[in-house]
């Protein structure tokens, strides 16, 4: 689906142009244009494979989807994969934005994805004066976009873990923080899997040999890349925190249920030691001295709860009540 | 076992051409001889090896199989070992694919493998504008059947971890899960060591300094490294996972066990204490006033279920039942 | 807030200026000038912006904050981020230091910050033949006093690790032991945050290619670094423990409560032997003769007591109890 | 003590000659020896090195043994150890193999190694065009020869580890299978010692900077890199397997056991009705009418079966028996 | 403390100076000073400071201590710091030895070490020809000494974690290997503190860019290098080995528990089957027909015991008790 296509001159629009007069206003100089698309269909992209030029190995990646996160130099064109993350109902789904980058166009593809980036469209409109480095500053803006749109998936996740980190050592360590943990890692994953092939590949964008497009860009690349690290130590943090989680949480909850056997363990004792005495003088004999005597009865009662008083306040002392 | 042997000029077949022509059609200009074998003799191996001048070294290893996924240069020449996998009854095992490729040949010897890549000669002969790239565009098809092969697995081991993963938190989350994620992790293994090397040997075909032959195709292989990467981060996305499923399914047994164990001692406790309380009735002591008291029996039974009515809403109170 | 702002001459203090004067300052030759703010709004950040003529992006990096430690190059000046550790109330808080460095100025801001860096001032103005290097001096005194403060934290959390490993293998290894591991393991990590970047950034500032403003002073970065380094070292190491700790502290508490739980279990048969044995003995059948028998009843007792302190001594032999 | 101490000339055997003369030999154009010896004494080590002129520090490394697996250059000649390993009575034991090779001669001393390189030195003579490489060839046929042996080690650790596999999930899994996982570790270290630092060592026989002594040889060295790798790769992947088999082998054990004490819990559950029930009519009330009545006795018997039944029952159907 | 204070010529002792006099001594040519301090206050560091004309920054870190190893290059200089590791009663304390190295001369600073280097100087001293290289000879000596002192501690290691091996799988696997094991890690620990910067410090000393004074010794500190690879790898061998000791040893321990609490509750299980037998015929009912048979009271123990001898075997066989 075509979003927008738009041609610009010196950084200011020029107007909406019919998709298929792209490859005309290409050849104008100073002129720049910028399309983007929606969950395209595959005629639609081979239309602007043609329109635009694009390398078939690029546009064929892009008709698959479910690209890893990178940036693949064609000769004088850039073609980006990003990932985009959004949570629907609880639940993390990742989409994607395939970015192809020429001279004088951009080509936004958006794929899987709710939210789209024409708040990233109308602000670089407002500032002809940075539009005006063309191509390279879009990519810089709409990867800004798309980059800074995983710090509230990553602030999710951490107020996942620390909720569960406050159950972690409550009496009742329920069984539910080891799936909310689990549930945990596979989100943490999901977003570790958009940010690290990205940071690697944004690393090539500045510094070293930078592809010719994004010459003169290196500081706005290099912001870029400072998100992403940023973004990959505390998904890193996390993981580590995670996993010790897991390990007590596990291990609390064992030791929970242990505790509470051991402790019906210690009542079980204190019940068996009156069975015993009571067992005792349940015997038949005929010469059982006790069982005559008038106090028989009131003692027998007397040394039984004595004796479990004793174990009581012994177990409690010793904690194994 | 030969599979096919055909000489190809301008893209175009020539002919099926006998193996003892091979030589004699090397020294033809323009013509381009691919041959294909299968699980082949060393006799016939030894007798490609004449034809086509291989290098003893990469002939013994083809001989001796089971390599590593490899690329390595001789002199002008390359040869290159891919494993192949496939499910057999639910097992996954794996075979190979060996290249030899020279400016004007490829040789291909497939071992261990049901299923052939005569669809990749199929395709390319469709397409003569590049099979004219000769022997490094056959290579680059041949290498891209093979890894676009991985991918069919690599969901089917995706799709096992799912299964199991909805397993772990149901209550009787079964032993079978455990060997469930063991065999996982062994194909998963698999795959790995079909992968791993591979993508490092592929990165050596593009950038940087690269074998004469493959010249110009960067584009190509780079392709094929970024699907490798993808089954990489797959690969260690799953690994990291199963290991995180295999701890947390272990507790979660261990965990069933104990609160059976845990219940079984609060029901214990909740026979226990009538079984006493009948004990001390059943002693034999002359003077016990209870005994002869009329409604003594059912007192007696109504304390016992008293007891044990308020220990059962205790137990279900505090979790130990 | 401003809390200092000052020029001086050849090492010397020449005056507190007017922040509005900055500009006017920082155009003489010689002369530098080094302000130091407090928790900035963003309308001061935004007027020494235009004093000094900082990079865009270096300004919004500090606006936002939060950052990771790093240096980054804009031209001829270096914006730095370094965290700072403080304890409050038991809690490790983090809060951030950014240094703009210029040819002839240093910015210094501090923000969530409660101990300032007026003693750094005082130091650097008493030695003026090395405040004559200008901004890379003053920016490896800011650097060093602030790693130095690294190491009360990094002594604190190695003293908690040692009190909990003495509470290890005591009897009862408590489980708030593992609750001190746990956040122990927080500390360690927002430690290790404000450690590792920095170290990778300092190591970018001797040796090699070196920012223009730092050349020459490379002995007294490397300093810093090997400060760093040694207390990546020593925090690896501490984790290293503390993950080992954790894990036999959960084993060494399983471990308690089995071993009570198998006491109670002992004592439990010890206790069920007389119960069966005066249950026989409280069978009902009319012909036993030993019921009949003079001695019967201590006989009885003596076989209980007799079996009981054998089972006792064969317990304790074993370790059973 | 001395194996065998022979000239070449022009790859053909001249003669056995005396270790006197070795100096001697040296000395003609296009001569070659090749001595073997066997635990020498230290007399024997100084003799040799005196002859061969070999560097001090190599010396001293032969003579104190137990040394890594290395490749060190000497000006014009090379030091290379190998670890040998070989099963004794199920043990494996290591030795060494130190080779001291320089322009027209090798040295090879083998330590605590039954099995000595005599075949090497056998097919080597029948060989004469390769010998006629001289020291490189010789120094690359002990060396296969010496990784060739790894392989059969390998061999026997898959096979115990996929031994002890098929038994973790039986029923009883027995604890000489964590013995075995955890032999089987020492064993596979002892091998990774062995095989990782000769695999870095001889990466530096080919490509890129290779001692001049080895020159022409790059195939021949890369061919044993690739056998390392693959032994390498192996060595990881039985590694990762044997890791998780002792987590999950540990897992399943401790289940067992805890099944076990479930299931005698159920029966204890299952004895402790009817002994309630039992007691209660042993009491001693005067009147309870139930013990008059004539079928009292089988009514109760048959109360008792049927809960015990009826327990029995949902026990095994809630998977508790 | 001055230990030593020497000048050399031409490798041999010239005499034993003042320490005042050093300077003069450094300004001969051919003059070499070795000078070896033991826990020097400060005021001795800084005259030595202001004698060799020693960096500040070093003197600096030598007067603080507890510095990681390192080797930092200051102009033609370098100071170099070595952990010293010596058992004290059971606990591995570690010292320092700090070494100023300049082109003439070799400061030697040993802190908190008991044992001294003066066997050093003495072999150095009975070697002038070697002693002639100078400092860097010197430095070597020093180094190989401070080094092989680590072997008997790495021995000492592997001793203990074999004695505990032992252990691990006898039935009575005791607490105390655990406690065992957790103190081979803290030494294994201080001792890795020791080796791994010190190697890749070392590492700097031959190939590649070697500081000046070390120039043409590479094969001396390569040596030393290969011993701490060697150091190194045995330490990472015994790191892993006893990670997985720890393990397993805490899963058999807990086998141990387990399994003591499953013969118990077996024994239970015996126990209970002739109560309740018991119990029933304890009944008060007025008809129960077995009581006043004449063999009832032996058959009824006679059943009993063939109860209990049944379930006994039935136990055995499967391994319950």
């Amino acid at each position: 689906m075509l979003v927008n296509c738009v041609a610009y001159i010196e950084g200011r629009k020029l107007a909406d142009i019919p998709k298929e007069e792209i490859s005309e206003y290409l050849k104008r100089p100073d002129c720049f244009v910028w399309v983007a698309l929606k969950d395209p269909e595959p005629a639609e992209l081979e239309e602007m494979r043609q329109e635009f030029g694009l390398h078939e190995l690029a546009v064929e990646d892009a008709r698959h989807g479910h690209q890893r996160p990178k940036i693949d130099e064609y000769g004088d064109s850039l073609f980006v994969v990003l990932q985009t993350l959004e949570f629907k109902g609880g639940e993390l789904t990742s989409g994607e934005l395939h970015v192809f980058v020429g001279p004088n166009y951009i080509l936004s593809v958006r794929v899987r994805t709710e939210r789209g980036f024409t708040d990233v469209r109308a602000r670089t409109e407002r500032e002809p004066q940075l539009l005006r480095h063309g191509a390279a500053y879009v990519l810089y803006a709409l990867m800004d976009a798309a980059v800074d749109r995983y710090f509230p998936v990553l602030d999710t996740l951490e107020t996942e873990l620390e909720a569960i980190e406050e159950q972690i050592f409550a009496r009742n360590a329920a069984r539910s923080n080891i799936e909310g943990l689990y549930s945990l890692k596979q989100k943490l994953m999901t977003l570790k899997h958009a940010v690290d092939p990205l940071m690697e590949a944004v690393g090539k964008l500045y510094g070293g040999r930078v592809p010719r497009i994004c010459a003169g860009m290196g500081e706005y690349f290099r912001d870029i890349f400072d998100h992403l690290q940023r973004l990959h130590a505390s998904i890193e943090g996390i993981r580590d925190m995670q996993t010790t989680a897991i390990q007590v949480n596990l291990g609390m909850i064992s030791l929970n249920e242990t505790e509470v056997t051991k402790k019906l363990a210690g009542w079980a004792a204190i019940i068996a030691v009156p069975t015993m005495v009571a067992g005792i003088y349940g015997m038949n004999f005929k010469h059982m001295p006790e069982l005559d005597w008038l106090w028989g009865y009131p003692v027998s009662i007397a040394i039984m709860a004595a004796i479990d008083l004793w174990l009581y306040f012994q177990f409690k002392k010793i904690k194994w009540l």
